[in-house]
C-alpha cells in the first residue's frame, strides 16, 4: 500500500498518547442523548478517536472515526437506516464495524472492518465501556442515577471541552470550599463559611463522600431566587465521588425544621450529575446535568438554575484550565497540602489503584 | 558574526523537512500569472520559501526570500526596475540574486547574493525549475498546455492552500468516483451511476490516462445551466495524470449523437487544469483553471462555472484536510483498497520511482 | 504528592527555557507604574513567571506567578491590604512571599512560601532585580532617567510584546538608517539621506553611543506638524545603548541656528526611553516611552507625537517579527554585515560578555 508511506509524521506522539493510562474495564459517560441525534457524533474518548451515531429506529453506535479505506472520519459521512456511510466513496459500515457495502463492487474486502465500542443508553445518558486487552465485553452495567427518571426533579445539562486533564476536575468538585472564592454572585456566597464548614470524608470500596453542614447561614442568591425561605438556613454538600462521575446534592431547609441526616428531608434541592471523561492524557470532557424542585415559579426558576450552573462552571473552566497551563510553567515546584483537600487526595488514590489493578 | 548564534531553535526541524524527498528535476506550477503582478509574492514550494516577482518590464523572477544582511523576507520589500529591494536597509537584488545595491556604501561585499530559481511563464501560468544537486539549470521545456490559449474556450481558475500532502490530491483526482458522494449538489449527480461508470486505466511513460464513460445518463446541475441539452447524454471523463499537474476532460453530447472516442466531438465540454505543487512535507498548493465552451449566456455560464468549480474545490479541501489528520490519528491502522484505486495506485507509483530515480 | 504525578508533559522544555542564558545581576524594567494599579498583572520575564500587584498603599510587589497549593496564576486573584488572595482557595501571601493567610485553617504550614523578586518604583517605571545564585538582592540602584520627572518635556508610552529575541530590537535602534526604509511616511524621510549621514560610534563600559548628523536636510512630517521650523533644519539622532534600555534622543534646530554639539541647544527634541526586557529566549517585551518639547499646540503635537510613535513601532514589529520568523526559515544561511550594523554589533558583544561575567 503506498499510501501508507504518507503517515509517519506524529506516529510516535499518537503512540505514545494511546498509551497513556486511565482506568480500564469501566463504563465511562460518552455524550448527553440529546447530543447524538440526527447527526454523526465525533468526539474522542480516552485517545480513541469515535464516531457516535443513532440510526432512524432510535439505536446508537459507536465505531472508530475512520473509513478502513483512505481513513475519512466517518463523523464527515451520514446516517443510512443499516448504519453509517462514508462520505468519500459510499463505504457503509454496521453497528458492529463490518462494512456491508462497497458502491460499485460487489465483493467486499474480508478485512473491511472498524473496531466497535459497546455502548448503553440509559435515563438522559450514553455510556461506553473501555475494556483492556482481551476484554472488550462489558463485564457489568453501566452505574444507575435514578435522579433523571424521578418525577419530582426538573433538570437539563451540557457538555464542556477542558484544555487541562480529568482528574483536576474531581479535585474541584470534592472540594466545594472554593465556592466562596470562585462562585462569589451564584452558588456560592460567605467565603469563610464553606472554609470553616464541618466536613466529613468517608471512602468506601471505589467510592469517597465528602458531607459539609453549614447550619443557620444565609442561603445564597440561586437559593432564594427559586425558593420561598423564610430566613436563615440549614445548609449541606453531598458529595459522592465514583471513577466515572460524580454526584452532588446540595440544598438547604429553613434553619431548624429538618433533620440534615434525614434522606427524605424537604426545602430546596440539587441533584447535580457530573461526569467527568479523558478525552486525551491533558484534555477531557465534563458532561453535566443539574436538576432540582423550584417551586418559586418552577420553568423560570429552572432556567435561572441551568444558567447560573452554566455560568458556574464556566468559572470553574477558567480556573481549572489556568491552573493546568500554570501547573506546567511550574513542573519543578512542588505543591503543598491544606485541609479542604482530604476529599480529592483519597479520589485520586482510587483512581491510581484502578490504573494498575484493571490493566493488569 | 554574533547574529548567529540566536539562530538555534528549529534547525534540526527545518533541515528535515528540508532533505524530505519530492521528484525533482522536473518544473512545476508556483502560481499563476495573475498572482505575480505589481507587488512581490512570498511561496514555499518544496520546502525552499521563494520571492516572486515582476520587474515593470513584465519579465517573472525567483529568489532565495531572504535578504542576506539580516534575514528579512524579501517579499516584504519593493520592486524596483533592476530587480527586488529589502523593506529593512534597502539592499537591491537583480533576477539572478547578486545584491547590486548597498545604500550608503559603495562597496558590495562578494557574498552578498542569495539563490535563484529557473522560472519560466507560459500560458497563465508561472512555472519553476527545480533541479537536483548540480543540475540547477533546466534540462527541458515545461509542459505545454494549450487549452489558455485555444480560442475556443473561456477560462479563469484560482489557488488553494492545503493543509494536506500534494499527493492525496492526486489521489482525489484520478478517482472521480467521489463526485456522487462528495459533490452531490454540483457536478456530481447520481451516486451509483459514477460508482459504476466503465473505467479504462492506462499508464504510458510518467503518465496514467483514467477514461469513465457514462452513456445515456441525466445530465448533472452545471451542465444543463450552461448548455442546451434536449434531455439524456453521452457522458464522459477523461484524467490525463503528469507528476505536476493533471489534465482532466469531462463533458456530454446529447444521447447517440457522437463517438466518445471521437476527439472532435461536439457537445458541452469542461476542461480543468490541476497543479499541485508540494509546499512542505505535510502541505501543498493546489493552482487550477476551468476552461469550457458554454453556449447559452456564455458569460453567465462561465460565471457559474467558476463559482461551482470553486465550491466542488471547497468541498475536497474539507474532505482531503480532514482524512490527512485523521490519517495521523490512525497512523498504525492498515487502509484497504477499492476497485476505483486503479489509477490512484498507478500515479503513486510513477512518483515513487522518479523520486529514486531522478535525485540519483 | 499524588497531583505531582500529572505534571510530566513539556517538562524538558521548561526546563531547558529556565536555563536560556541572559545578563543576570542586573535590573531590568518589568512595566510602566501605568500597568500596575489596582489589578494584578501577570508577566514572565527571563522565562520567570511573576506577579505584580500593588497594594492599596502603594507599594508594588513581585512574586511569582502561583498558589503553592494547587498551582493557580496569582494573577487571578485579588489585591488585599497585606498582600494577593488566591482566587480558588483564598490563600494569602505577603510581598516576601510568604503564605499569611489559609482560610479555614489556623495552622500555616512552614513550606507554604515562595519566590519573590526585588522591584523598585522609579519615574513612571518599574523595575526588577534579576540576581544569579546566590545573589538575589540588588548589588546597585536601577539605572536613572531624568526625563520623566523633567518640566520641559510631555511624555507618554506603552508596552508590546513581540514574537522575536531581544536582541534583534537591540539592532534595529541601534541602527536608524532603517528609518528612510521602513517608516517613510512619519519619521522616516529621505532614505539616501539617513544611509550616507555621518555617523561616530563610540563604546565605553557597557554602553555604546551612536550620533548621526543630518545638516541642512528637510524635516520629517512629523517634526514640521510640532514645530514651526522656516526650512531646511540641521537634524541628529543620539543613540545611548545600556543593557536594559536605550536612550534615543533626536531632533533637529533651524539650519546654522545652533551647534549640534551643545547639549543645551534649542529646537525641537524627542526624548525617547526605550526598554526591552526577555519574556522568553524567542520572545520579548518592548516598553517605550516618547518625551517631546512640542511648541505649536502643545497637547495636540504631543498627541501626534505618540500616535505617530505607536505607528511607527508598530511598522518595526512587522519587520522584526518577520525577521526571526525568516531567521529560523534560513537557519542554516551566513548573513553579511554592512556599514550600519558598527554600532548593534557593539551592543551584541556586551551582551554576550555579561552573559559570561555575571553568570559566573
Amino acid at each position: 500500500m503506498t499510501v501508507q508511506q504518507i503517515k509517519t509524521a506524529d506516529v510516535a506522539d499518537i503512540q505514545a498518547a494511546k498509551h497513556a493510562k486511565f482506568p480500564l474495564n469501566m463504563w465511562y459517560v460518552a455524550a448527553l442523548s440529546k447530543e447524538v441525534q440526527d447527526k454523526p457524533l465525533g468526539r474522542t474518548l480516552l485517545n480513541h478517536p469515535i464516531v457516535f451515531y443513532r440510526t432512524p429506529s432510535g439505536q446508537v453506535s459507536a465505531l472508530e472515526d475512520r473509513c478502513c479505506h483512505r481513513d475519512l472520519p466517518l463523523s464527515l459521512g451520514t446516517i443510512d437506516k443499516d448504519g453509517i456511510r462514508c462520505g468519500y466513496h459510499g463505504l457503509l459500515f454496521d453497528g458492529t464495524g463490518k462494512c456491508i457495502e462497497v458502491p460499485g463492487q460487489s465483493k467486499i474486502p474480508s478485512k473491511a472492518i472498524i473496531s466497535a465500542y459497546p455502548v448503553k443508553e440509559q435515563g438522559a445518558l450514553i455510556w461506553i465501556w473501555f475494556g483492556s486487552e482481551g476484554n472488550a465485553e462489558p463485564t457489568c452495567e453501566p452505574p444507575t442515577y435514578d435522579v433523571h427518571t424521578d418525577e419530582r426533579y426538573l433538570y437539563d445539562g451540557d457538555k464542556y471541552h477542558y484544555q487541562a486533564p480529568y482528574q483536576l476536575i474531581h479535585d474541584n468538585l470534592l472540594d466545594l470550599s472554593h465556592l466562596g472564592y470562585v462562585h462569589l454572585h451564584t452558588i456560592g456566597g460567605n467565603a469563610k463559611l464553606h472554609m470553616n464548614a464541618e466536613m466529613t470524608v468517608e471512602a468506601k470500596g471505589d467510592s469517597v463522600k465528602v458531607v459539609r453542614k453549614m447550619p443557620n447561614s444565609t442561603p445564597p442568591p440561586t437559593y432564594t431566587a427559586a425558593y420561598p425561605f423564610k430566613g436563615n438556613v440549614d445548609r449541606w454538600q453531598e458529595i459522592i465521588f465514583h471513577p466515572s462521575h460524580l454526584e452532588i446534592w446540595t440544598g438547604a431547609v429553613d434553619v431548624n425544621t429538618a433533620s440534615l441526616d434525614d434522606p427524605e428531608r424537604g426545602g430546596f434541592h440539587l441533584k447535580g450529575f457530573h461526569a467527568v471523561t479523558p478525552e486525551t492524557d491533558e484534555t477531557c470532557f465534563y458532561i453535566w446535568t443539574q436538576a432540582s424542585n423550584p417551586s418559586s415559579q418552577p420553568m423560570e426558576s429552572m432556567k435561572l438554575i441551568i444558567d447560573q450552573s452554566a455560568m458556574t462552571f464556566d468559572e470553574d473552566k477558567v480556573v481549572i484550565e489556568a491552573q493546568y497551563a500554570n501547573m506546567k510553567r511550574f513542573a519543578d515546584k512542588p505543591m503543598i497540602d491544606i485541609h479542604v483537600d482530604v476529599g480529592a487526595n483519597r479520589a485520586r488514590r482510587i483512581i491510581a489503584r484502578l490504573k494498575k489493578q484493571k490493566q493488569a
